[in-house]
């Protein structure tokens, strides 16, 4: 094991046990050590993992060569980015859209700083949406860009539902309009809002004698979260929640619809359909964990996106064998 | 203009005028002139191209930062490739698989030597395709690899039915089987030879009084090009032909479906709808010659591939446009 490249995880949610399994796939990968805010001693820990108190990280400075961060996006991740990249070469998956300048700068200062490479905002979108959308857009210059999102949960809307007063349980999953995408394979170009190209199912478990008539009611009039969708209720049993609605899948579409030479029209998709969202963006965060490792290895310091890097640098394979197996 | 990216063209065939086409869609681009073995002022030049002799090109090598090179794999680029990387920064679309490592060597040496960066191997296969096998097996570890051409015209094939006796013209066209595709989808792993993805459907247009039935015969039991594949015959009209079959429509499908977890089935797609495959494959090289140009001015210097070049490199927008604008 001593040239596999030594990995830590800071975070054990859902993400932070995707990596722990992900890194399993990977031979050229060794799992260090888990970090926590809890203490390690009152963790239950079936497979024996090595799970350590984040003060103590400094430590692990020379005997870790990447830590993926698996922290969320709203308070971990603002501190944990600009902290761990002055000691570690990073791997994030910061998905706050609008403020991901703003991070990038404070991640940069820090792993400049410390010589170290950052790989923020990484995933599934951002990440491997945002990469088909720059790459499609590179090559049809002329055209329109769709991102779809599901069928998948939504956490946040799923939330929203349980908030309803005489809902016991919840989880609602959005939905991409089948037709629409239909259309735009078929050339069609549509302008649409976020709204017009998903729908919202919620399955909702109600109190006994709640009326369910005004629960309906409550979710699809909800201001922001449901009152612009087309969206559906279903009420289920606890039992039927959590035999059926308990997994985390999720996926989406990017499509770009160009026009080339003579009104040639050029469809270009990229679609990921996911058993487990977390277990998906788990693997990307692992593959560019490779990737920033190799980079430092070369010198490079400071924050990347999955713009800035070569694809060759996520696999394990030489360059020749990718020139003779891939290309 | 001066600060624009200036392009020259090395051959006039469907993808050279697929070029001069995407150069249009590229405002940072400027075609300096297009460089073919016929005599120039012997040229149908409606549109008042720059036609150059071959012969003139070594006093462009100032004035040109980027030369696309579209001839073809089998005889022109392994000649045009190592011999034009001695003088300029080269794209191509070398798509002879088995022969890549080779002509990588062979580039490689004369761009080292030079300082140029060439590009090889670019387009959708080898190119977008090689890619997303790269990207999809580096993030899904456990897998299995799919891809698949079509619905499209297949020249090599539509040359076969040419031969036959009692055949006028035709075309033939790859076409992947739909029930294939949507088991795959479907999580299925089916393993399948080429042939068991793909049917072949061919116009033809025979010759007054010929044999169909013969015809049909000759095609469907060719070695090699039908005799494995199920294959369709229809006869058409030679008006038909020129009316509904003059285009030069392809695509196909990448897909990887791998396990993360605890048997969680995820399914990676990337797909091609394409009206014009040349004016497409075009549209990819001159993206990488924007790569290309950047590269060599980062003093960077070598034999490329996909693989190599970080996605970041073909857009025109800065870092700082693509992290807030598509990450």
């Amino acid at each position: 094991m001593s040239n596999s490249i030594r990995i830590g995880i800071v975070g054990y949610g859902n993400l932070g046990k995707g990596v722990v399994s992900a890194i399993g796939q990977n031979p050229d990968m060794e799992l260090v050590g888990i970090f926590t805010r809890r203490e390690p001693s009152t963790l239950n820990n079936p497979d024996g993992l090595n799970f350590l108190h984040v003060r103590e990280v400094e430590q692990y400075t020379n005997s870790i060569d990447v830590m993926i961060l698996c922290g969320g996006s709203a308070t971990d991740l603002p501190e944990q980015g600009p902290q761990f990249s002055t000691m570690f070469n990073t791997v994030d998956s910061f998905d706050t859209h609008a403020k991901i300048p703003e991070y990038f700068e404070k991640v940069n200062q820090s792993a400049v700083k410390s010589g170290k490479v950052a790989v923020i905002s990484t995933g599934w979108d951002p990440g491997m949406f945002s990469l088909n959308r720059l790459m499609a857009e590179s090559i049809l210059r002329e055209g329109t860009d769709y991102t779809f999102w599901g069928k998948g949960v939504s956490q946040g809307h799923s939330d929203a539902i349980r908030r309803v007063p005489g809902v016991k349980g919840g989880v609602q999953y959005t939905v991409p309009v089948q037709s629409v995408i239909d259309d735009i394979r078929n050339g069609g170009t549509p302008e649409l809002a976020t709204r017009e190209k998903h729908l919202r199912e919620c399955f909702v478990v109600a109190e006994d004698g709640a009326d369910l008539e005004k629960i309906t009611q409550e979710i699809v009039t909800m201001p922001n979260y449901f009152a612009d969708y087309d969206t559906t209720v279903h009420f289920i049993s606890q039992e039927e929640l959590a035999a059926n609605h308990s997994e985390m899948p999720h996926g989406g579409f990017v499509i770009r619809s160009g026009i080339t030479g003579n009104n040639n029209r050029q469809i270009v998709e990229y679609s990921l359909k996911l058993s487990s969202n977390p277990e998906f963006t788990a693997s990307v965060l692992v593959a560019y964990a490779r990737a920033a490792y190799r980079l430092s290895s070369e010198g490079v310091s400071g924050a990347k996106t999955v713009f800035d890097i070569a694809p060759g640098y996520l696999s394990p394979k030489s360059p020749e064998q990718l020139r003779a197996e891939l290309l």
